[in-house]
């Protein structure tokens, strides 16, 4: 497979993960589904770190969740212990109670992998997607306008 | 959401898997990572179980590796601790060195999850893929002749 | 370090753990952590098999936690992909909401970790530890007669 | 259980750990395991960055893993989505092979559990524990002599 180039667009939320010894298997490599937890550490983070909304309070006070309703991830080059992964978060869509996001692992300018997520907004009391509320829909739409490409 | 029935074909291979404490997030519901190791562990059995091709030793003895190129999952209704879910394995394509599943959750008939997944066959020396041999080839060509729909 | 035999005690309760791909490390054994899901995964069963009492009901429906309040664990010999593990679990002692378990590893009738638990039942509303029920407290005591050494 | 405070000594190797929706359990607060693989990922980076011994290297260019031969965890008070938990490594015995670390996790100056691990060198090749090479010897020695306690 031929190396493909990944740099993140200015602005964009990017978080370094180590790669761990817990992280790999017999091969050697990133056992995969230690990826999507890295996914939804970014996701996180991004939340907290960079949309200045607590995660953490979305879903235990406001009683939120955010399940995964789609996730397809490409799988281009293995990451190995010691290595440094850099994860880039992109917006894709913007949906009634969904987002569609992109997360991109690379090193050292190269794309390792690309996932793309759709995640819902759901209720925990009722178990029922609502609709984003005006607060975050404004934090994605910032931050989508900001790291659109040129 | 409306409910999608699923009926696995018969010869297909099934495991259940005990939805476990473990399992589970703070919504109550399965932390959707655990599914992928869950996916593993499925087609672990089914090459030691229905093809009759010890995974253990095609990883340790052969030095195979089995990496996942590709990964797609709907997820469409969540499972709990305490549910039993049944997992079956479908073959949708044999290429020369890659392999494509589909992999359904399921439970009292109604479809939970479904996932699509292609792995590749690797030389863990070299790390290059290499060609299915004749007799991993031989037995998925027996098991999806086996399973096809009518 | 010398080979110690271990022979379960009759009408012990002991589960097979197929070791797979995705418990172990780039040294090609068990990565140390999972064996405590796998401890987790053992006393379910021996709550709802063994005992007769529904573990997630306890969780979900009585809203009662079985927090570890401590657990040691000398592992003495590795396990691989591909080997099967038993684990035998064995009763120390009853208290007031305590419980101290031995689970003990094994293989071919050779040692290989041995844990021992203290859970202590607690109330997930109230966060505080609650006396063990009598029907459990019955369960507990039936059982460690049945598994007492001669 | 009354409150134990907690003060690092000077110079001691703390690093905190964001907990994550993905460590919390039904429960709401950190599922037991997941401590084990904190304090694996402490000290790697302990190696890495305190001692200057890049681990990753230990493991794949000099082939020596270090098993855990024995821990023992005290929990005292369960940390939530969030919370930022402190973890401080403290060297306790430095053996021919072995090195016994305690291991505290503590938050606002309190301790939350406190972990006693014995780990020994050993050769990937040979299956068999190795002494420690003097360079690690010498590193552990300064750091026990620079975090014991006044």
């Amino acid at each position: 497979m031929k190396e493909e180039r990944f740099a993140a667009p200015e602005g964009a939320f990017t978080r370094q993960v180590q790669i761990r010894f817990s992280h790999c298997d017999p091969a050697g490599i990133v056992y995969f589904p230690h990826y999507f937890n890295m996914f939804n550490g970014l996701i996180e983070d991004w939340y907290t770190e960079e949309l200045g909304v607590n995660y953490a309070e979305l879903v235990l006070h406001d009683q939120h969740g955010f399940p995964f309703v789609h996730i397809e991830t490409d799988f281009k080059i293995p990451s190995r212990m010691g290595e440094v992964l850099d994860l880039t978060l992109l917006i894709e869509r913007i949906g009634r109670s969904s987002l569609t996001l992109v997360i991109v692992g690379h090193h050292d300018g190269v794309e390792r992998l690309r996932a793309r997520t759709v995640t819902a907004m759901m209720s925990l009391a009722s178990r029922r997607s609502v609709e984003l509320p005006a607060n975050l829909r404004q934090a994605f739409d910032t931050y989508a306008a900001k790291t659109a490409a040129g």
